[in-house]
């Protein structure tokens, strides 16, 4: 699909204003710079109450919008939309921010006319700091105003949830269900580093006009995560806010999606793929990142050792800074499989990047360096590991240690 | 002690040449030029035969210098010395590279008359290339007739060991035990990226003058490196050469110290504490460190969750270019702290930097700012994170993510 933002899907509206986080003066804001400079919350709603489905990060500490949202999501009520900013995490304030996190889903209740608990939260930025509350609530009622299902209000809901993300991270299809009726998912997502499984600095929100229940829709969210934003890694940090949520409104029209149905396969099928898409959106724009890499494994002795090795690939500043030198360092590949924690027999291992064979049953080829150097030249890197252990496969997306990086992080509070 | 360096134990003797892998063309050499870029063959030997132990990587994927030194300590033969080179690693290439570690000893073996297997190897570099067996054995005359018991030898043994290594690692204890008479350690070590718990892309070689058998200098070696060389993380890598090595000779001509006796104490002891020197050494000289970072834990339930929670900081990219960048985001040690994988209660949760409180009860403080950048401009940075779940401690040494570490491995082969 040419077009893709949240808001295809019928019946829902976002929009994305500056309440002055990420530029502290919004008279000052130059109308020039990329709107992801100075937009900083987001707003998404359905038009009716919508069925909700959510999977979050494995970090023990969570943050204060995120267990809000957790618990508006167990309790199984039906939801109206969600708010997200961006620039301050809300993370690490104690009792304060689930109160501040209400407060501003509290003021956008009223104009919506639905319950506080009816509006979820998102925060995404520096942990340790309160939210502005002040700033933001001051800006609720241009965020409600602006509310628009056009293209406009879609990306600019985007535009705010970014931080580090160069680019918007955006997708949608369309499916045709058995009735003949069709129904539009979509999703977007901000990245961009502190990023590994389970979940990381990285906040995705799907819509979709299926009519489909909060259970079901539970169940294809969490099987389309697992080989998607599960794999995603840009530097081995898992973040305290990470989340992915879905809404489904039901506002195509279209029969209601039955668990064990065509329907239901094709559902999930497309969700995935929109995941998977998403995922490799966000390895791409890794922070800093040069180039897309993706791991692949086979021959595993089963699913947790393939995992493992995967892993301790893709989290290798070794393996990563090699890629971004373009230097054909494979034998770091080698290591970081043989410290990752799997049994395999290092005499059995093949090592290809972009094809080209590097490592035959764990030794070293003759490779050719020029055609080595072109392959390192790509922007997206294809690592295959192969091995004779089993039959398990597993696979990762992430990308390259930069300069970047290290810029981006070195200074990323200030 | 002010001067330290591997033969200030009696009966050792070291040296280090050029044979050419880090400067292709030993005439060409620059000898304005730092040693540790062309003396690239270390040398390292007791005048008589020698007790030896070990502790190795836990890499799956092992060097070939090093499976065959392993070989040659299990089988307990007493041993006279070891040849170490860097630039090559000597791994990934198959039966060939125990071969050509083999070819390499024999040589030495001969000149030195003693057995092939009494002379271990050691190498250290880049993984899938077969060590230039020829340019080695060429140099081995040389190696050979250039021991020698004065600083110099040592010194050029240590430069020989270097890669990107800044500085050499060399340190030194005389102790005196209950008859009275003196025993000295030395050790010398080479570090300094790919390294994690257990063990890393890292060398080290203590010699001690002191008489004792080799089941119970293992058990000393075991016990020095548990809090010291196992806590010091660079970069989250583990390479497949890692390796300490103790040759004791007895030179000193002191009783032989026995198990359970105040003499092991004292040994052991001093063996810890050299270890944890030549640990910190290490950490403070990973590859493009601005900084050296000690992290330490207590209050954790247990010893297992105290290593998740230390290990977890020390590999987090994004704490370790807060630290380069002098950035006050204490928020993401928090955050390592929840995904480590160790259970604790979040709301009872303290950290500090420099002794100064950023978290109390999970809650960021209102700290001074110009006080915490001064902390964070030092040299030395020390976090403490305190957990109320138990008794338990632990502590790993690890560096800052600079600029230069990408530098140095994105072009490390080439």
């Amino acid at each position: 699909m040419e077009e893709a933002y949240i808001t295809l899907p019928k019946g829902f509206k976002a929009s994305g204003v500056a309440a002055g986080m990420k530029c502290s003066d919004p008279a000052n804001i130059n109308k020039d710079d990329p709107k992801s400079s100075y937009l900083d919350v987001a707003l998404i709603v359905s038009d009716v109450p919508a069925n909700v489905a959510g999977v979050y990060t494995s970090n023990l500490v969570k943050g204060h919008s995120l267990t809000r949202t957790i618990d508006i999501i167990n309790s199984g009520v039906q939801v109206r939309g969600i708010v997200i900013n961006s620039k301050v995490a809300n993370a690490g304030v104690g009792k304060a921010g689930v109160e501040d996190a209400d407060l501003i889903a509290g003021k956008i209740a009223g104009l919506l006319k639905c319950d506080n608990n009816q509006i979820m939260t998102a925060s995404t930025g520096v942990i340790g700091s309160r939210l502005p509350v002040d700033k933001i609530t001051k800006a609720v009622p241009e965020l409600v105003d602006s509310l628009s299902s056009n293209e406009e209000g879609a990306h600019n809901s985007e535009y705010a949830m970014m931080t580090t993300d160069t680019v918007p991270k955006e997708v949608a299809a369309t499916i045709t269900l058995a009735d003949g009726k069709e129904i539009t998912i979509a999703a977007q997502a901000k990245g961009s580093g502190m990023i590994h499984p389970n979940l990381a600095t990285m906040i995705s929100v799907f819509t979709t006009d299926a009519a489909i229940s909060s259970a079901l829709l539970d169940k294809a969210l969490r099987k389309a995560v697992k080989y998607t934003f599960n794999r995603v890694s840009v530097d081995g940090d898992t973040s305290v806010c990470d989340s992915v949520i879905i809404m489904a409104n039901g506002a195509a029209g279209a029969c209601e999606i039955k668990e064990g149905s065509e329907d239901y396969e094709l559902f999930e099928q497309a969700l995935t793929e929109l995941a998977e898409d998403i995922a490799r959106k966000i390895a791409s724009d890794g922070e800093g990142a040069s180039k897309f890499i993706e791991i692949e494994v086979t021959g595993a002795a089963d699913e947790y050792d393939a995992k493992l090795i995967v892993t301790s690939v893709a989290r290798s500043p070794l393996v990563k800074t090699a890629m971004f030198g373009e230097d054909a360092n494979i034998g770091r590949v080698l290591t970081a499989v043989g410290y990752s924690g799997a049994k395999f027999d290092p005499d059995k291992i093949d090592i290809l990047v972009g094809g080209m064979l590097f490592f035959h049953d764990g030794v070293c080829v003759d490779f050719d360096e020029e055609e080595a150097a072109r392959i390192l030249s790509e922007h997206d890197i294809f690592i295959q590991i192969k091995l004779s252990e089993g039959d398990a496969y597993d696979r990762m997306f992430t990308c390259d240690f930069t300069y970047d990086y290290v810029k981006i992080n070195g200074s990323y509070r200030t």
